[in-house]
């Protein structure tokens, strides 16, 4: 490089750390310049819940590099409480304003990263703005939350998806009465609605009261507390935190007319370059691209920040020098994602059922499984239910979202490999896994997934439809034991035992498909097996009596 | 198939069983018969030392599956407690004793599966049949040493791989002094010296004796108990545990003349046939591919024979009717294996340095990184240490090994699936897998080592080679803090503090390489990006002065 660069960074957590860092570990003669308008950079944004939990005691620990760190080790010069106002993009410019003494000043730069994230919506409603009504965004922030929460004895949390469930779990274990107001039909819209159903009845368990399908009208203080009003009901509490998610916090972008999405987030290539090529940006204010459906959407998370963060910094540099080759591209997400609920934890990457849906993709399958975390013989197993969705034309899998106690993250996190390196269910059935009797099974959740899904795509498996099971046009024939059946059954059900079908194979009516079910799919499908090569046309009701109630007992 | 067809499994265990259950799955019409010579089918073979240490409490639940569930589900004849004898492979027939009654039969067979599996190695040592030494291969095995267990003080191990370990923890548990004595210089002998070292402090630290680099040369029967003499020493105990691995129990096959490889394994092609197109084989008895080397080798471990009866189950009803396409193929193996050390876990997948060297592949890279299993500011974090071996070519992953409390399987598991598909570091590099403080860290583990070995092939992280430390060719630096640099260092070494660098790098000679070193890598990876930019030729010591310890302080 012949002439000294100028970068400027605004924001300073994931995205903009990550780049500032990886810039200087590739070019060490720039100067690097941070601007972040909060108290702090390179925070622990996802541990805040846990902070006001007192999960994490020390709110030090939430300072992952301190400002001296970036200047010590990196010599990036870090600017807190500087806010930045506008870009003048002709003269390659910013304003920015110190926060502590109001003063403005101009600063001019060869390369200029937006990493400014994403604020908290806050929804026009009446009574929004009255005391002890807070959102989770920054350390001062998680400060007042910690404040509030000591001195209430109940909680309403507005929105059931990530933060409010983790801040759920954190108010409960503080000592107090916790509600979640959610407007959709289930916790977790990420989900599918009946692998919801699973945190729903965790959540259940563990005391707080949901509040589904609900959408929040209004506020109003009361001499007890606060008074909020939802759509069928209203609740009176001590404080309320709002968490229906975020929007980019894009309006220097907007002011700088860079190219955003109708969603407001800001466009950008492979390489985390806007539409003006001398700026870039990253992380929650960026549009990424839905590895599955192509589609392109936002995704607040910290991973594919700080991976935008590394590959934003070395395109800023082949821009100065197209020499250096550093042509690192952001593919895109698979949408990862993991939450403790309590002593339980749910999991997911790729695409939803709902997700395909909704981009009109519909040549996809999905199954339902219930394996033991490891092998029942060993003390301590615990089930994990699954449910993998697969294209069917290929096997090509889509996405899986699991729950369940223990080795949640390692089965999802082995599917997500499997899906970076577009892997098929066939893959899964061959995959060579950790097994030890306190770890899994020489049959592995992963491989009976693949196994499943497999003998699905080898007509060895078909499945029925579970959305049809109130037609009338098929037996549905429960092969359980007698004293199961007897706990619970599918309306309409006939209970043939495994061990007996094969001399009452008569019983069934050779006219009707027979739909198969049992405790979660294993004995519906040996007797799949016995009444295709006998001639019938049989179908097996994927997950049995588990994923049943999942869907139908929510 | 017009006939009914009869299909024999000698050996009712992981292979032999999910042959039989997947043959019936594939073909309702066959008669299949199962032999085994010992007392149970389908048994955990696994769980047998935590049945030793009473974790599993009752024997009962060692029986994954007893005789009359494979005939009342599956229509399964199975026949315990009768050996074959030896095979007529040109009438198709074999020779059977019932071992109650000891009258033999002839049993004829359309196809014939051998799932014979392994056998103790039993070295001919001077008084290897005295009493009170034991080996672990099946139920009455393991009541045996229960009950020797139940009256002993003192145990020794002869073998510290897996099954010796599981051991050693279990005799631990049950209040017995264990020594374990390993002919190799390490324990678990599959992992590289360096990574068996931190087996080897854990088992120490849990109070278990080592003797490394011991042969064990004769038993002796004394007042008190059972002396064991060894290379150096003799030490006397009251019970021995022969686990100094296995061998194909392959005779029956040999009388076949089947044909066997060197050591004894039968030969086998991918759909698990062996030389005789009529007899299959699966299970520890047969010969298997390692995916990485392409060397053939056994492997007793049951994910793959499972995988194996499947595979096998379809190409023989395959072979009775080309029409069926049950075409999977056995690829080969990984060799993933994860063993639990007290409340660590050690975790393999792929090639070690060792089995690369053993092939004579050389052109390979070897890293070390020590991450936290989770963010460090959620609290109850431990580090994995790992060692990630990779293709200098292309980057393509050859092995991985970790150890630590936490998270060792799921990293492990994720690299296996990454490796299944061909995948390379720069994949890891990319991975999104799940984050919350709970479960990794934005930069997972995962990422940390793709990045890293990432790095090094792109040449912006060169490594120096550990075997060429005690040369005196280069100056050794270590940049952590003089508090750290004060517990320990390289002997020779040069202490400047990171944060010092920019401006004490004039105290670097500029003659010699710079061999950078810290704690974990990282600051020696900053360090050398400064240097490099400054003109100086240096090299990352990986893994920093963990790894120094590991390598050298053993």
């Amino acid at each position: 490089m012949q002439n000294k660069k100028r970068i400027l960074i605004v924001g300073g957590v994931a995205g903009g750390a990550s780049c500032a860092a990886r810039l200087r570990r590739l070019c060490e003669s720039c100067e690097i310049v941070l601007f972040d308008k909060g108290e702090h950079v390179s925070f622990a944004n996802c541990g805040l819940p846990y902070f006001v939990g007192n999960v994490i005691k020390e709110e030090e620990k939430l300072l992952v590099a301190k400002p001296h760190v970036f200047n010590d080790r990196f010599n990036i010069q870090v600017h807190t409480q500087h806010e930045v106002t506008s870009i003048d993009r002709i003269n390659k410019t910013i304003s920015v304003t110190n926060l502590l003494d109001g003063v403005a000043r101009t600063e001019s730069y060869d390369a200029l990263v937006l990493a400014t994230g994403a604020k908290a919506i806050k929804p026009p409603l009446v009574g929004i703005d009255s005391p002890n009504i807070y959102s989770l965004r920054t350390i001062p922030d998680s400060r007042k939350l910690k404040a509030a929460a000591a001195k209430a004895k109940r909680a309403v949390i507005i929105g059931g998806g990530f933060i409010g469930l983790e801040m759920a779990e954190n108010l409960a274990h503080l000592g107090l009465d916790v509600t979640i107001i959610e407007m959709a039909t289930q916790v977790m819209p990420p989900l599918d609605t009946d692998m919801a159903s699973y945190v729903k009845h965790c959540l259940e368990n563990n005391n707080i009261t949901l509040q589904l399908g609900q959408a929040v009208e209004s506020f109003k203080q009361t001499e007890n507390g606060l008074e909020v009003n939802y759509s069928n009901g209203h609740i009176e509490t001590d404080m309320v935190l709002l968490a229906i998610g975020v929007l980019p916090e894009s309006s220097l972008a907007q002011q700088a007319e860079l190219q955003l999405s109708e969603r407001a987030a800001i466009q950008v290539n492979a390489q985390m370059q806007t539409s003006d090529a001398s700026i870039w940006a990253v992380g929650d204010v960026v549009e990424v691209q839905d590895l599955v459906t192509q589609q392109r959407f936002s995704l607040p998370l910290a991973g594919p920040a700080n991976r935008q963060g590394r590959i934003c910094a070395g395109a800023i540099l082949q821009s100065f020098d197209p020499k250096l080759e550093r042509n690192m591209r952001f593919k895109g997400v698979l949408g990862t994602a993991v939450c403790q609920i309590f002593d339980h934890t749910i999991a997911m990457t790729g695409a939803s059922e709902k997700t395909l849906q909704r981009a009109g993709i519909s040549d996809y399958q999905a199954i339902y499984l219930h394996p033991g975390n490891h092998v029942g013989y060993f003390p301590g197993a615990h089930p994990i239910h699954i449910k993998l969705i697969y294209a069917k034309a290929d096997g090509k899998i889509l996405g899986v979202q699991a729950f369940g106690h223990e080795g949640v993250a390692r089965r999802v996190d082995v599917i997500s490999m499997a899906m970076q390196l577009n892997g098929t269910v066939y893959d899964l059935e061959e995959s060579e896994l950790c097994y030890a009797p306190q770890f899994g099974a020489a049959k592995d959740p992963i491989n009976m997934a693949g196994m499943i899904a497999g003998n699905n795509l080898r007509d060895d498996l078909p499945l029925a439809d579970w959305t049809q099971l109130k037609s009338s046009d098929q037996q549905i024939i429960d092969v359980r034991s007698p004293a199961e059946f007897s706990t619970n059954h599918i309306e309409g059900a006939i209970n043939i035992p495994l061990e007996e079908m094969r001399k009452r194979i008569g019983e069934l009516s050779a006219d009707k498909e027979v739909w198969l079910i049992c405790g979660v799919g294993q004995r519906a499908y040996y007797a799949y097996r016995l009444l295709f090569q006998s001639g019938y046309k049989a179908r097996i009701l994927s997950g049995g009596m588990q994923t049943y109630q999942a869907k139908y007992q929510v």
